[in-house]
Formats: structure tokens, C-alpha cells, sequence
């Protein structure tokens, strides 16, 4: 079993990596092989008896994917992208790397005959927008109301007619907002869903700038590197029409949220949340869709977290 | 007014020049100035006190669509297409034509600052598929299963993103199967919904290749044109959140079909109608939807057709 991944460098690609390793197989096989690709340096990893290779490149440059390419991965993860903020600052850099590069890599699969080869790529709730309805589910239209959603549904259309016409074997999760994410706020809207159960988890302040009524469509990481797996470990003609679908997320408040702070940590912690309504981002998150059937990805056996409890308990074990 | 073409010469192209040509205003204003362009030279039209310029190029090679957008168009119709068949016959020409072609065209615009201009685009019925529900509504899903619906939808975003971000002003028009096309049968999965009409009007046999209880959601060419026409006339803040939608077509049966023909041409024409099954079109076919809520398109003032009859009526009219 060889993988290659794209983004081995990220926030999930480094925890994949991490994981895939303390398994040592997927899809039943024993993993042989690791091929990380990113822009950075991925950071070396002990990994007894598998042979790694870490590459450092711009996945978008033509034909940098080849020699990956050429020798035949049975799954590759394609994670490599730039986040909604960027996407949204400079159009030219999102469409390369959020869409050009899927391509490259479809294009690239086709050229190598890899068309057993899994490739799962990761897409996003921010692919939704528009006229929702109350409830989401697995035939509701993505109207993307950001570029780097609509570079996702445009990756995602790509994919699915590769896979339909025998080319690759592709499957593609549309992630929920994942929280809760370790380290520091960063640019993202949803940022402040991690830091508002963060920063008091580990006695510091935090800013609130959303109403405590918002809900959101979260899991979290350790739920999303499973889904991960298996993302991979499926059978392509199980996904059935349509290679794309959204995770089974859990619907959140902001009120639930604080509470379950106040629950673990006390009214401390909870002191430490500080509201500054931001109408900015109140805007972005609130267009985001909340509540969803996740009939397929149900169906398909992907699992999200059982309630938020469990989300904060999870993150709490990860970093002790 | 300035209006621009790309598939000038097609079906579609043709018969807008010349509903334009007829009309001589577009949004209130004089046509002043139509640029028409096609890889084959667009048929010579007459018209008084319009500057036509006839333009043969292959709109998807770099660079050549930029003395065009250099004269900045307050309109561009964007019809050029590989159909169905060829895109799933030739997975790069597709792309190439229905897909490239669109992000070269907007990219064009944003280059040349046409943030005003309106670009109107035809999509199609056919980028819808998948588990589809009953009844289609301006809400569901795109999960196409042909590469020509999959390029169709990945134009769909583009336009819709370039759109929100204000750099060009897009429309796009999902349009139901058109019949009844003049002229000979040709080799679309859809030609028998035209020749099953057409030919047994002209006293001549056809073969009808599916069963009787199909539907389909089916249009005029004149209201198509109509619905281009109007697709300009709209102002962009009357779109909402998508730019793209579905137009008002009818729903109508093989046998409503048969039946019209019955009544408009008696049983001779009739039976001239041969019935042999052919399995591989009534899949195509009947995997596209049949029954739609149009609301959006109605909202805006999009009109189609009264009845079956309406349309058979006038394709009589137009070709007499
Ligand atoms: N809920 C969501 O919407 C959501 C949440 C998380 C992740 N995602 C998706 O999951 C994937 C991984 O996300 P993440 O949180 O780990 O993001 P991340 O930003 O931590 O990782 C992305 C990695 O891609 C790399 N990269 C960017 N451009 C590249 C290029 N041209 N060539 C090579 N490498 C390049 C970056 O260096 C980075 O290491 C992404 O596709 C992301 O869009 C979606
Ligand atoms: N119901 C439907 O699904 C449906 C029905 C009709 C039309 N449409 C769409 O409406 C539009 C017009 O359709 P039509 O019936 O007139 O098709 P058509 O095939 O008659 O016309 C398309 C024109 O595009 C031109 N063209 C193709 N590639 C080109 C290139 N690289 N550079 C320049 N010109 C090029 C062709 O020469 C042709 O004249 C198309 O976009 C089509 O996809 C959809």
C-alpha cells in the first residue's frame, strides 16, 4: 500500500499522517509506502519499516506531480489548499491551487492509468450558500457565496466525472467546521469556534464575536482524520451517483458551546469568553448552513462526534 | 449597445441575431454594433444602420477574444459549446470548449475592467442527474452524469463567482431539451423529440427509440430566444444570491406527443411514427429530470410555452 498526500504538511495532513502510521494498514493492506507533498517541507515523521519520502514543491507548477505519479500510488489524499480568506483575497491564487491543482492531478491520474487508484479530496461546508433550505441534505444545490467554496464545487463536478467515466476513483468529504483546533487563533472566520473553548480550556482570554443564538456544523479533528480513513477504505461503487457528500457533523450553538465550557471548566472559564459582536463575521458564519442530513455519509458508515462533550473531552486527551 | 456573440453561427446564435436584428433594441437601447463570432464564419445578415463584424476563430486558443473585449460589449452572449455527445465522445475538447472557453471569457473581462457588462450564458437540463427528486426546484443539486452537464455546472460557478465578486455582470439559463428543431436529425440522444414532431409534419418517416410514458421538460427555439433576450434585459440585482436557474419549460410525454401530432396532422402522420425501442437513448434521456418548479425563473419574467400544441404551432408558423 503506497499514499501519497498532498498538504502532508497541514493541520490535517500531518495528523493523517500520524494516524495512518499508529494503524499501519488501510483498506485491509499493510502501508508500505508514504510519498508527503507540500509546499513546506513536511516534518519527518518515525515511521518504522515504511518508507517515506517528503517532497517539498508547488503542486500547481505543470508536471512537478509526475514522477509521484509515475509510480502508481493506490491512494491518494489531496489536501493541499488555501483557505477561504486567501481564496477570497486573491482569485488567482484560489483558483490555482484550490481548482487547477485538482485538475493537474485528475489530468495527471488519467495520463499514469491510475484508474484504480482512491483519491480523496477534501471539500468543505463552505461550498453551501444561497437560498437554503431549513434543513440541508444530499441533493441541495451548492451555491457557493465565497471563491473558495465555489473552487471546492467546481473541484468536486471535476472529480465526479473523472470517477463516472472510469479515469479515477475518486471521493470527496465535505468537511464541517472542525473544532477544536490547537494552537493559535488564525484568519479563518470560524476561528473563534476553537478559540472560545480553547483559550479558557488553557486559562486564557477569548473573544466571542458572533451572537450566542449562531449555530454552526462542527467536528472534530480526530472524527475528520477517521472519515479520512475511511474515505479510503470504501469501495467505489458503494458512493453510488455522485462522489461528493457532506460529513456527519453535529449542530452546535454558541450558547451550547459556552456552556459545555462552563460544564468542564467552570464559571472561571467561562469569564474568560469576552463578547465583541464583529457584524463581519457574524455575516460569513451565519451564511453557512447549520443543520443537515448527512443521509449518505451515514449510510456509507462515516461517524462524527456523539455531542459536543465529547468533542471537548477529545481535544483535552489529544493535548494533555 | 454594443452586443457580442461566441457560437454565433450555431442554432441558437443564428436565430438570436436575427430576433435581435428584427427588434433593433436590446434593454431599451439602439443595437448599434454585433460582433459575431463562431469557428466557422457567421452567415452574413442584413442589417441597416448596424455595424455587423463577422469574426472565424477558435475563441478557446489565448489571446484571440481580446480585441473583441477590447471594445468593450455591454453585452456578450456566451453560446459557444461542444454538445453532449462530443463531450462525452472527447473529454479534453469538452473542457477545452465548454469549460476553458467560459474562464478565458471572464477572465477577458476582468482584464478589460467590463465589470458592467452582461454575460449571458446557456446551460443546460443535462447538468442535472443523480437521486434526483421528484420535482426539480431551483435548489437542487447539479451531480451531472455527462462531462458536457459537469462543464456546463463548473461554468455555472464561475460566472456565479465573478459575478459576486463584481467583475462581470453573469446570467446564466439552464435550458429545458428544445423542440422542434428545423432541419435533419442529428446525433444528440434528445434528436428523436424533434424528429418524431418534425418529420411526420413534413409527410416524412421517423423512429422513436423510447417508450411511450417518457417525459421530458422541453422548450420552443422562439421562446429560448425570448428567454436569451430577456436573460440581458434583467438588471444584475434582480438575480439574488445564484446566478444560474432553470427556465419555465412544459412538461410533456411521448404520448402527449404522439397524440398532438394526431390532432394538428391526423392519422396518416401518425402513423409514420415507427416504434423501435433503442435501450442506450432511453437511458440518456430518461435520466434527465422531466418535472420542475421554476419559481426563480418565473419571479424574473422568464415565459415558456403554453402547451405542446403552442409549440408544434409554431414551429408550423416559422417554417411555412
Ligand atoms: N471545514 C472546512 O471547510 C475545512 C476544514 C478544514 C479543512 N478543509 C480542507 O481540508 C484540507 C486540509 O485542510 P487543513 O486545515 O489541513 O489546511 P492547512 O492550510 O493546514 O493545510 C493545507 C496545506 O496545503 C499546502 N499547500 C498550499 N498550496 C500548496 C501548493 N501550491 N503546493 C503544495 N502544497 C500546498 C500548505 O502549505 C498547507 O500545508 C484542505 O483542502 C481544506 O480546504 C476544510
Ligand atoms: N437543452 C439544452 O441542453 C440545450 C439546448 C440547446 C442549446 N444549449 C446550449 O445553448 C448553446 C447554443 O446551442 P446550439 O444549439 O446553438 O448549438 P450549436 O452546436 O448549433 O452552436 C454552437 C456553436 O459554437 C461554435 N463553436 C464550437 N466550438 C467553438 C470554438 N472553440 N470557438 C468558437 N466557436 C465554437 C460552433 O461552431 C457552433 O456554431 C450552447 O451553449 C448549448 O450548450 C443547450
Amino acid at each position: 500500500m503506497h499514499i501519497a498526500i498532498t498538504g502532508a504538511a497541514g493541520f490535517l495532513g500531518q495528523r493523517l499522517v500520524a494516524r495512518l502510521l499508529s494503524r499501519g494498514t488501510l483498506a485491509g493492506q499493510a502501508i508500505r509506502r508514504l510519498t508527503l507533498i507540500d509546499m513546506v517541507e513536511p516534518p519527518v515523521v518515525a515511521a518504522d519499516g515504511v518508507e517515506v519520502t517528503r517532497l517539498a514543491m508547488d503542486i500547481t507548477e505543470p508536471g512537478r506531480l509526475d514522477p509521484v505519479l509515475a509510480t502508481k500510488p493506490d491512494v491518494i489524499y489531496h489536501l493541499a489548499a488555501v483557505v477561504s480568506a486567501a481564496a477570497e483575497a486573491d482569485l488567482a491564487l484560489g483558483m490555482r491551487v484550490n481548482f487547477d491543482a485538482t485538475r493537474v492531478l485528475l489530468e495527471g491520474c488519467h495520463a499514469h492509468g491510475l484508474a484504480g487508484t482512491r483519491l480523496v479530496m477534501a471539500s468543505s461546508v463552505a461550498a453551501y450558500g444561497g437560498e437554503l433550505p431549513e434543513v440541508v441534505d444530499d441533493m441541495t444545490a451548492l451555491q457557493p457565496q465565497n471563491s473558495y467554496g465555489a473552487q471546492k464545487a467546481m473541484s468536486e463536478l471535476l472529480i465526479n466525472d473523472y470517477s463516472r467515466r472510469g479515469l479515477v476513483d475518486g471521493r470527496v468529504l465535505r468537511l464541517p467546521t472542525i473544532i477544536i483546533r490547537p494552537g493559535r487563533p488564525n484568519a479563518a472566520a470560524s476561528s473563534f469556534a476553537s478559540s472560545i473553548l480553547r483559550e479558557p480550556l488553557n486559562g486564557e482570554a477569548a473573544v466571542c464575536p458572533v451572537p450566542s443564538d449562531l449555530s454552526m456544523f462542527v467536528m472534530s479533528p480526530q472524527k475528520v482524520v477517521e472519515a479520512l480513513i475511511h474515505g479510503a477504505e470504501l469501495a467505489g461503487d458503494a458512493l453510488g451517483s455522485f462522489r461528493a457528500f457532506m460529513l456527519p457533523g453535529i449542530t452546535v450553538s454558541v450558547a451550547e458551546m459556552l456552556e459545555t465550557l462552563r460544564q468542564v471548566a467552570g464559571d472561571e472559564a467561562l469569564a474568560l469568553v469576552r463578547h465583541e459582536p464583529d457584524p463581519r463575521i457574524s455575516a460569513i458564519v451565519s451564511a453557512w448552513p447549520s443543520r443537515f442530513t448527512t443521509r449518505r455519509a451515514l449510510e456509507l458508515g462515516f461517524r462524527g462526534d456523539g455531542d459536543l462533550r465529547e468533542i471537548v473531552d477529545a481535544y483535552l486527551k489529544a493535548e494533555a
